[in-house]
């Protein structure tokens, strides 16, 4: 792989980034990757060294127990619940489902829905979030691009990699405007529990059957190891057919215990939204003051940062940090976003004054 | 669900028969899952139990070192080899890459595979094994059903439910007469670990490129939990197309631990084919003094009989033997066997004579 390419690599490739630059993988500071800082829940780790036995059994192919689990977690019906390997399987399987002649994905955002369209035999429009507008989505210019054509609609909320988010409100009026045009909304909130407010759209599952929510584990939970992911529905003829195409037991015994577990975690949650809400708005405030800097705000864990000084490249500041063991990411591969873009997450405070002292330096 | 429906239930669906019959779960004698009564290997415990913490990474998205190990272990290339979350995940992908337009499955066979090939829209023969050739397979009769029309043939060796088994020379030669033809060959190897002899087509794939062999872990190595299997292949161009459809990370980091050490673990490998090929010869000598039953040899670690008593049924002997806690497998929903098949593994010696006794005395 070429040095260069390495800048938008994904936090998951820290094997890559630690042979290429010397680095011990364990010193890195892995500010790409967007995990949770508080690491693996312990109640998971126990449940799971404490039932390795169970490895010797099938999963419940209807995974009824860990369904309930997300019920009581998220308030949707069990009935309305698939869970899958992540939320990538989810995603596929969902766009596989629908196989949308034409779809129009949100972006600059995660290049896996883009991908799936294509397998499917569709084509994709991306419907810029515009720079000028602070990334924030334009609902006339959406309403204007979907039409009895578009047979799906794909959003992140809140948004990776611009941590912008939508109401429920502007979700809602979305959603009307999509079930006019008989348009799928496909909403990935694989971030949203890390913002403060009140933006799921799993509440407005049971109201409208072109919605599908899909949410991971791997950020929130910190377990991207186990690939445990779930999608809520209440189009039930959408659910039969997606469990059609569905392999049996995608997801293992040990994401089946540990999820039975993380769901319930309440110390773990609460510990999570204290430490990324307080560090975020410390950061957000620290970064305001930075030279040569605009910060976007985020309803995220990660931050969205355009360096001003033309001089400065993306992948500039990502090789000044690697030297003191910080892994940014480059956002310059996302579409719409050119070599100005880095995005990085918030982990503990000591790391993140460790970034906002290197990054500061930096931008001098 | 009704009770009818049950006799012929997947062995991995213990819950369901402990409900209905108002068995404790733990007290059953699974008879009918095929699984390794060694259980599951204390290396694979323990390396799960002291790697929990491992969860918050993302698998090695190439599996490098997960594959190495499989590659040490069936003598195939590293570069030829898959893997998935389960042989159920590689056998979807290879049919769905391949989306024949006409399949011919060895039957009675898997249900899976028929299932695969409708989903990608291609309809597929049952090539029956027959019951006047003991199941064995006729080699002229395939040979003048597989045309220049046919996408894919897809074989089980040893072939469940009914034990038997082809030669790596009657493969060989399989695999020229597809290549006339041009036919891919997928061969499932589910249980070929536990046969005495060499009949793996491992060794077939690096000369045969329409060979896709396809084996699962959670037969042998009784870990059904963890969803792991692998698929071997030396056509760059198949595996290529695989890969762009695959989802990335469908194996978990528990299932990559555990795969690291079980494929190395030579005592429980030996000791597993020990006690299976004793049991095996112990029970088939067993059974075939037993009156109103014909026993099919066998090279896998189950056996198929047929009731010669034209007054009891399979779903009889299933009602009995649940009684004594022992749970078989009523083979009647499988193509061409009718109402007297039953199908039942091996585990331990105690556990065999138990069934050996049970069902000597309903059969009388």
């Amino acid at each position: 792989m070429k040095k260069e390419a390495l800048h938008t690599l994904h936090g998951g490739d820290l094997d890559e980034i630690s042979r290429i630059y010397g680095i011990d993988k364990n010193k890195i500071l892995n500010f790409s990757g967007n995990v949770n800082p508080l690491g693996l829940p312990e109640s998971v780790k126990k449940a799971i060294a404490e039932n390795t036995d169970s490895a010797i059994n099938y999963p419940d192919v209807a995974y009824v127990s860990l369904r309930d689990s997300i019920a009581a977690y998220t308030g949707a019906d069990r009935e309305h619940i698939l869970v899958g390997n992540g939320s990538t399987e989810l995603i596929s399987l969902f766009i596989k489902t629908i196989s949308p002649k034409k779809a129009v994905i949100i972006s600059p955002a995660y290049s896996e829905y883009l991908r799936e369209v294509e397998i499917s035999g569709g084509t994709a429009e991306l419907f810029p979030l515009s720079e000028d507008e602070g990334f924030m989505l334009s609902m006339d210019k959406l309403k204007a691009v979907i039409t009895e054509e578009t047979d799906l609609l794909v959003i992140c909320n809140p948004n990776n990699p611009t941590g912008t988010y939508l109401t429920c409100d502007r979700i809602r009026d979305i959603l009307m405007h999509c079930q006019s045009t008989d348009t799928y909304v496909m909403i990935d909130e694989t971030y949203v529990e890390f913002s403060d407010k009140e933006i799921s759209a799993i509440p407005l599952a049971k109201t409208f059957g072109n919605l599908f929510v899909v949410r991971g584990t791997s950020k929130f939970f910190a377990c991207p190891g186990l690939r445990l992911g779930y999608g809520i529905c209440s189009d039930s003829d959408i659910l039969d057919r997606i469990n059609e195409r569905k392999d049996p037991w995608s997801v293992n015994i040990f994401a089946e215990i540990g999820g039975r577990v993380m769901f319930t975690d309440k110390a773990f949650i609460e510990d999570t939204i204290e430490l990324i809400s307080s560090e975020r708005k410390r950061m957000y405030t620290e970064l305001r003051k930075f030279e040569n800097l605009f910060v976007y705000d985020t309803q995220s864990n990660f931050f969205l940062c355009k360096i001003l000084n033309g001089k400065i490249t993306s992948a500039r500041i990502f090789e000044e940090l690697i030297k003191d063991n910080i892994l940014i990411r480059d956002a310059s591969d996302f579409p719409y976003l050119g070599n100005r873009y880095l995005r990085f997450c918030i982990l503990d405070k000591k790391s993140n004054t460790l970034l906002l002292n290197s990054l500061r330096k930096c931008l001098k």
